[in-house]
This record gives C-alpha cells, structure tokens and sequence, in this order.
C-alpha cells in the first residue's frame, strides 16, 4: 500500500488508467462503514484508492471542523486491512491552494434536509469531488448511504457533467443497537451513546407504523422524531419524508421513500436515514 | 472523418483513451479562426475532436439564440479540410436531457467585461465545458483568445478543478481589415461591415498611445471607445482595461494588460480584445 501527499505524484502514480479503478473519497478517522466500502470497491476493481481529507470547504462550523476527529496511523491500519492500494492524505494548501475561483451549487437538491442547516457544505462537498474525480480518475467511486442527500447530489453531479464514473451507494453499516457508523461517534459523551441509538429506532418504529397503514409522511416523521426525544439530551435538528431521488418533501406517500433526521445528541450532530419500501 | 450525434455512440467511440487526443469545442457556422483551432490541434495530438453545438444555457437572450447562424454542411467541409478526426453534433435533449441541477459559477473572473452584460452566459459555459470534457476526456482543448473572458474562465475551471487537460488559447484570426473572425460577422448588414472593423482600430490607436506614454488605463480606455463610435451605427456595452490573470479593471498600468470591448454593430453584437506588453 502506497501512502501519497503531492498531487504531482498522485498524478503519477495513476497516469495509465489500464486497470479498473476505484475511489473511496474519505475524511479520515475511519470506522467500520469506511472498511466496507472499501472492500467492496476492492472486490469490483483492480485498483483501489481511498482519499483522506477533512475538507475545510464544506464545514460552516468552525468548531465542528476543529473537533472533526483526525488519526492517521489508525486509518492506515484499517487502508491496508481493507485492501487499499493507495492511500492519499494531502494538506489543505496542497489540495486547495489560494482557494477556489469557481462555484458549485445545486439548490433543487439542497433545499431540504441538511441543505438549510449547513449553509455552504453541498457547495463545498462538490467542488472537492468534481476535483478528486479528476485527480483520480476512476471508473467507479463509493459512498455511503448514511450520507443520503450527499450521495443523491454527487450522483446528480455526475449525471448533469457526463462524469465517466458509477457512483456506488453503500448500505449504512450500523453497531449492535442500530447506530449508524460514524466518525463523529467518537465525540459522543458515554451518557449520550445510548440515546444516540434513538435515531434509527425512531425510524423503524415509523417504518412499522407505515407497515400497519399508517401512510401520512408528516405523521411518519413525527412518530420518528418523537421517539428521538425520548432522549433527554436529544435536540432534533429536521425529520423529514422525502422523495429517494428528488428529495422533495412527501405530501403523500406513492412508492418508496426515505426519513431522514439530523439530531444534536449532546455537543454531536448525528445524521442518518432509512429507506422505506412503499410499493 | 466521423460524424457522431449521440452520447452513447461518442462514449463507445472514445472509450480508450491512449491517442494523444484533442479537443475543440465550438457553436458551429465555423470560420478560418475555428479552423485555425483544428488545424493546431492537428499538428499537436493524434485525434482531433470537434464538437458542434449551440448551447441554450450560454444565451442570455431569447433573439440572440434563434438568430445565431447555423450551417452543418459548411461545418463538415471545414472540420474535413482542417483534419477533424471525429465530429460530435448533438441535439439540446441529446446534450441536456431535461436540463441540469447543478449550477456552476465564478464571480470573480465575471464580474467585469461581458459578465455583467450577459448574465447566466458564464455560468452555461462553464456547465457544458465541463461536461464535454468529461465525454471527449481530451487532453487538450483548443479555444479562440477573442473570447478573452471566456478563456480565462475556462483555465481557471480546470486549475481550481484539476481536470487533467491542457487549455490551449489561440491567437484570433482576423480579416484583411483586422475584424475579428466571428460566427456573427454573417449576420452584419453590408453597409456596416467597414464599421465592425472600427473596434480593433480603437484597440491599436489605445495602444500606440500607450507606447506614446500614456499609461492612464481610463484614457486608453477611452481612446479606443472614441474611436469605435466614430461609426455611426456603432454602440459601445463596454471597453475596459483589465489585468490578463484576474481580469479586474485596471487602475494604473504595471505589466501586460487586456484592452476589451463589446459592441452593437447595427443588431450584431461584437467582442473583441487586445493583448498589449506593458514591459
């Protein structure tokens, strides 16, 4: 496994596509969810690329970019067990320069869920991939579904600009209770872990109630969100009913359709979602 | 030499990627300055693309779009004498498909010159460049510097962006009179032809008082402006003198540094520019 830090050598070392190649786009700290995207991609390509940056573009959180967990050796380990082949780890200056002059955004898409609450980060996360797409020219990249709105714009993205690269969505790899992986875990005070798991409870106690016929998305939502607050130190950010590929908010449910929350559980923003079989 | 009107066959065409392959995006009704761009293109790669379209999203005005001039049997004989290995002349609901969610745009490099007189012009460039070179996955891409502000938006999306391209800017090609080349030039009435010319007069009379040791951008500026309206059918959008990089209106001259103008011709709007050494 080969770790690289300059965009000159990365552009080297991938100068010949001849194999097929894959990208898992990272921010670090890696846990169990990034291990398995990482070795799916290693079983569908033959060369595999994780990257690992904390890209300051999309926090409009100081704090939130600040505490963002970092460990590298750690995340080196869980490259080589996964089966990386390259591993690339630039600096904020190296990948960004004096900044960007150019602009992405994509409103339809944002104007829901986390959209209005991160002002900025959609239009960080594109730029930063539409470059990683370039540096790393890949056939295929992988996401996680747990970022559902963000791997529904990068999708989108690389379907308006004729990307050559299938976007892989990856199923949300949970612990024992139910709570999604996630870097941001790790800050989650001890007392606070159990309520955290609230979130997905909520979500399939919706999906039950949805089974049983109720089929009001606002009165999903509020079973969900209500559940979530069982949690003293719960504060919920949005619980929404969307549509899985435009992400417009329910009136009435007509196929499948994805709950998606955004809680404070304590200091940690958590986001996760379920996708709910309609049909 | 191929023609080639849908993504799936231009895909399948272009799959291997290992000629040196260029690329040369225009709007069509080609003239000596679009064949210039192929026949440099010729000389320095292995596979020359030429891509026809007039693209909806660049035009800011409804008028502007039905009139500009279209000729595809005159587009291929160019494309064929210049060299065109491959021609792609998509239709819009080929290209556009419903139309795109992601909204790309630079504020800084459009702010001045044409910007502020074609809003949305910049931002629908910058979308189908971007999607064109992810089709033709070129590593060169040829464009004319009488789209000065053009150019410069276009390497400034490709550095912020690190598409693995090379952007070539070719010097404009002009009749014996010194009028720039333009698609547009077919749409001059004949009693204004001679007219059309006065831009470029403007920018060599600016420069020659700059030579003369009048350094004031405002003055030069003005100069060339003067002269433009010495046709009677002329009216001037704009003139500026602006810094080559960043394209911001100079206040005072220390290098190189663009003289730029648009101007209605009787109903045809024209551009034009001027590279003028300052050392």
């Amino acid at each position: 496994m080969k770790i690289i830090r300059s965009l000159a050598e990365l552009r080297e070392t991938l100068s010949v596509r001849d194999k097929v190649r894959s990208l898992v786009p990272t921010m670090g700290y890696l846990h169990e969810g990034h291990a398995s995207l990482i070795r799916d991609a290693r079983r569908e390509s033959e060369q595999v690329c994780v990257n690992i940056f904390v890209n300051p573009l999309q926090f409009n959180n100081a704090r939130d970019f600040e505490t963002y967990p970092v460990s590298e050796d750690h995340d080196r380990a869980i490259c080589e067990e996964a089966g990386a082949d390259i591993v690339f780890v630039p600096t904020a200056s190296e990948m960004l320069g004096a900044g960007p002059a150019l602009q992405m955004a994509m409103p339809a898409l944002t104007k829901n869920l986390c959209g209005p609450f991160r002002p900025g980060h959609f239009e960080g996360v594109l730029l930063i991939v539409a470059k990683l797409f370039h540096l790393f020219l890949p056939h295929k990249a992988y996401f996680g579904k747990k970022d559902y709105q963000q791997f529904r714009v990068i999708q989108r993205m690389v379907e308006d600009l004729s990307f050559p690269i299938d976007i892989i969505g990856c199923e949300t790899i949970r612990e024992a209770d139910g709570l999604a992986m996630s870097s941001r875990n790790k800050n989650l005070k001890p007392e606070h872990r159990e309520q955290a798991a609230l979130m997905i409870r909520g979500f399939r106690i919706a999906e039950k109630a949805f089974n049983n016929g109720n089929a009001n998305p606002a009165d999903l939502a509020e079973i969900a969100q209500d559940v979530m607050l069982t949690g003293p130190d719960n504060r919920v950010e949005y619980t929404q009913v969307v549509d899985p590929e435009t992400l417009e908010v329910l009136q009435e449910i007509e196929g499948d359709f994805v709950i998606a929350a955004a809680m404070h559980c304590g200091e940690v923003r958590l986001i996760d979602n379920l996708l709910i079989r309609g049909g």
